[in-house]
C-alpha cells in the first residue's frame, strides 16, 4: 500500500531526514531497493551496503543517519521498525468471512460469523472459532478445539483433539498440534498404549512453524505461554511447558514433561532430554543437547563445529587414547 | 466411563484395599485428583506426592500400598495396569461406520462396511480397507495400499503407495508412509532419479507418530515388524527393516538399507547411518549416531552434555590442542 | 512394461552378452531376481551375490560381465543403466488430464488442459499450472504459486505462496514450500514478527522429499537451483540459496540466508548455521554442523561414533578434566 515517509515517521514516531511526501510502495533489501522501495539498516554488518543504495528511504539509527544517501527515518530499533511498517506497505491477504461450501462443519461446532473457513476444511465435535480467524484449506479442527479471535491456521494444519489456541496467533500449514504424546508401557506382550488424555493450551501471539508438533499430554494440558515462537520441524513433547517469549529455531525439540523456561532461545537441531527444568533466559546453542536441569540464565553448547574430516578423525582418536594419555601422565609424574 | 473400584480390580487382576463400590469417572496425576478420579504411582520420584493425595483410587505396587490415604488397587506393573484402567475408565471416540459424502473413492477399491471413512478422504485404485477401519479427515490412501482390521489414520495421513499395514495400527497426522525413497544416481548430467518400486510393510500393533515418515523399498519392501512404536518427527530411510517392539523417539531416524533388531530404544534426535545392522536389544542415547554395525546389545552413546558456553569452547579448544598435548607428553616420556 | 534384452541394449547404448529375444518384465535384486527380471551390480560389495542370481539379466560393467551365470548387459555406470531402464521397464502410473469435481480453483487461476487436478485440490489466487502437471490429492497451491510444466505434486503438498517451480520436480507428500520464514524482532513486548514478503524459486528438476520444509525470503526470494535433491524432513530457511545438483539427505537443514554451493552433499542430520557461504562440492557427514564459512571442497566432520555408554562416559569425563591434564603436563614440562 504506497504511503508517504511523513504518514510512516508520524505512525511509528520516526523523526524523518527527507521529504515528507515521497511515497514508498514495496520493501527491499539495501542493496535490491529502487526510489519506491522502504528498506532498514539494523546490523552494522550491512552497514557497508548503505552508501550505494538507491532506496527511497532507510529506517537506522541516528548514528547511521549522517551516512545515507537518501531519505532516513530514524529509530532506536530498526528491525522492530521495520517489521511494523513492512506490515502497512505489504499487508497480507484480506481474508473474507465465511464458511466455504466445500467445508465441512459439525453441527455441534460454532463458527463466529466473521470466521473464514477455507475449501475442504473439516471441523469437529464441539469445536468453537472464534471472531476473524482463518481456517485455511485443508486444515482439521478436532473434537473439543477451540481457537480464539484473529488467529490463523495457514493451511493444512491438523489440530487433532482438545486445542486451546489464544488470539492473534499463526500455525504454519503441516504442522499438528494435539496428537496423542508418546506414552508407552512395557509389557510382556510388548508395549502398551498408554491413553493420552490431556489438551494442548496455547497462549496469545504464539507463531508456530510448518510441520512442526505439539502432543497433548498425557492426564494434564501441554502448555505454551504467550508469544512463543516456533520455527518449522520442532517437536514438543507431551506435557512440556514452554515459558512466554521462547523461540525455538528450526528442528529443534523438547522430549515430554520438561518445562522451559522464559525468553529462552534454542538455535537450529538443539534439543532437551524430558523430565528436565530449564530456568529463563536461556540459550542453548545449534545443535546443543540440554540433558539435566538448568538453574542459571546463560548460553549452554556442545556442539563441535565441523572441520575437514581428515583433521575430525585424528580428533576423534586422540578422543579414544584419552585414557592411554592420562595413564602415561600418571607415569610420568611418578617418575617411572 | 464411570466404572467402581470393585469392577476394575476384578476386571485387571488387582488386590483392592478400600470400598469396592466406590466410582471414578477420570483419570488425574497424583497431586491433581479429586474423589472421582483414579491415578497411579509407578516411579518412586513421585512417591512424595501420594500422601497427599485426594485421588478415588491408586494403582500402586504392594510395597506402597500401606502408604496410600486412599484406595489402593494393588498391581506388579502400575502404569500398565493404569493403561489399561484408562482406556475403561475414559474410551476414545466410538466411530461410525460409513463413508462420508464428500470422500472420494476409486471404484477400484474395496472398504469394509463396518469402516469410517471421514470428509475429503481420497482412496486411490485397488485399495482395501479391512473391518472397523479409520480413515480420519483429510488423509489419502494411494494405490495398491492395504490397511488390516481395526487400523486408525487419525487425519491428514498419506499413504502414497503400495503401503501394507497389519491390524491395530494408530497413524497419527501429517505421516506420510510409502513416499519415494532417496534414491540417486549421479551422472555427468546431475542426480537422476532412481525409480523406488517397493513398497512398505507394516506390522500390527504398530504405532507412527505426527509428520513421520517411512518410505517405501528401491526394489524389495521397507518392513516394520509388529509392535514397533514411532514417535513425531521420525524418519525410517527405504528398505530399512525394523525389529518387532522398537521405539523410536522423537526426531530420530535410521537411513536407508539399515536394519534394526527386535526391543531397540532410540533416545530423541539419535540415529544410525545406512547399510548397517544393529543386533537386538540395543539403546541408543539422545542424540548418539550409531556409525557401524552393533552385534552386542546394551546402551550405546555419543553426545556431549551441553553446559556454558564458555567452558565448552574451551573444551572444544582443549580437544583441538590434543595432538600438541601428546606431543608434549611424548617428549617428556623421551626425557627431551 | 515388458521388453526384451534387445530392445533395453539399444535403447540405452549397452552390449548385450545373451539371448536379445528374452524378455523382462519387472526388476528385483541380485538374490531376489527370477527370469522375467532385470537386475544390476554396481557395487562390489554385492559381487558375492552375482554367481548364484537367477535374473533374466544383470547389468554391470565390463570386468564383471565375465562372472555372470545369465544374460548381462554391458555399461559403464549399471546404477544410472539400471535408473533408467527401470524407468521403462516399470513405468509410473499414467495421470489423466482434467479437473476433479471436488477441486477448488480460484477464477484468477490458470490451469493448463493436460494437467491433473486431483480431488480436494485447492489452487489459489493466480496460481499457474503448467502443461501435464499433476497436482495430487489434498495439495493446496495458494496465491501467486507458478508451476512449470511436467512437476508433481504427489499429494496433501502444500504450496503456501509465492512459489516458482522449475520443470519436471518432484514434491513430496507434506512437503511445505513458501511458508513464513523465522522472522521475529526482539521488543519490550516480546517478539514482532517481521513479515516475510519473499517468495520460493525451484529450478528446474528438482525433487523435494516427505514434509521438507522450504521457507519464503523475508524479502528476496529463497532458492534452489536445478538438479537439487532435498530427502524427507529437511529444512531450508528463508533466503537460502541452494546449488544445483546439492543433495540433502534425510532430517538435514539449513539455517536462514546461508548459500550452499553446487554439488554439494549433507548427509543425514546434518546442518548449517545461518548466514555464511559453503563452496561448491562439499560433502558434510552425518550430524555434521558446518558453522562458518567454507571456501575449500571436500568432506567435512564434527560427530562422534556412538560406542557403549560405558566407555563413553569415561570419554566425556576425560575430555572435561583436559585442563587438568594440560596443567600436569605443564607441571612436568617445568619440572615442578
Amino acid at each position: 500500500m504506497p504511503i508517504s515517509l511523513g504518514e510512516l515517521a508520524t505512525q511509528f514516531g520516526c523523526e524523518l531526514i527527507g521529504d515528507p511526501d515521497l511515497v514508498v510502495s514495496k520493501v527491499a533489501s539495501l542493496p535490491g531497493a529502487g526510489p519506491d522501495a522502504l528498506t532498514f539498516l539494523s546490523s552494522s554488518h550491512f552497514k557497508p551496503q548503505l552508501a550505494s543504495t538507491r532506496a527511497g528511504a532507510v529506517i537506522l539509527r541516528r548514528a547511521d543517519a549522517a551516512d545515507s544517501p537518501v531519505a532516513a527515518l530514524i529509530h532506536d530499533s530498526p528491525y522492530a521498525c521495520y517489521a511494523r511498517m513492512a506490515a502497512v506497505v505489504c499487508p497480507g491477504p484480506v481474508q473474507t468471512p465465511g464458511i466455504h461450501a466445500s467445508a465441512v462443519i459439525d453441527p455441534t461446532a460454532s463458527v463466529a460469523a466473521s470466521a473464514s473457513i477455507g475449501p475442504h476444511v473439516v471441523i469437529g465435535e464441539r469445536a468453537a472459532i472464534g471472531a476473524n480467524v482463518v481456517v485455511g484449506p485443508g486444515s482439521y479442527v478436532g473434537p473439543d478445539c477451540k481457537i480464539d479471535d484473529n488467529s490463523r491456521l495457514v493451511a493444512n494444519v491438523t489440530l487433532a483433539r482438545a486445542v486451546q489456541m489464544g488470539k492473534r496467533c499463526i500455525i504454519h500449514p503441516g504442522a499438528v498440534l494435539g496428537a496423542d504424546g508418546f506414552g508407552n508401557a512395557m509389557t510382556p506382550d510388548g508395549w502398551l498404549k498408554v491413553p493420552q488424555l490431556g489438551g494442548v493450551r496455547i497462549g496469545d501471539d504464539v507463531e508456530i512453524g510448518a510441520n512442526s508438533t505439539v502432543d497433548c499430554g498425557a492426564i494434564e494440558d501441554t502448555v505454551i505461554e504467550d508469544g512463543v515462537r516456533i520455527d518449522n520441524l520442532c517437536m514438543i513433547g507431551h506435557n512440556c511447558h514452554i515459558g512466554a517469549h521462547t523461540a525455538m529455531a528450526g528442528m529443534s525439540g523438547i522430549a515430554g514433561s520438561t518445562t522451559v523456561g522464559k525468553r529462552c532461545m534454542f538455535a537450529g537441531m538443539a534439543g532437551a532430554v524430558g523430565h528436565i527444568t530449564i530456568c529463563d533466559d536461556v540459550i542453548v546453542a545449534a545443535k546443543g543437547m540440554i540433558s539435566k536441569d538448568i538453574t542459571t540464565p546463560g548460553t549452554y553448547a556442545s556442539n563441535f563445529p565441523a572441520e575437514p574430516a581428515k583433521d575430525w578423525s585424528r580428533k576423534v582418536a586422540r578422543v579414544r587414547r584419552l585414557d592411554t594419555l592420562t595413564e602415561r601422565v600418571r607415569k610420568l609424574e611418578q617418575g617411572d
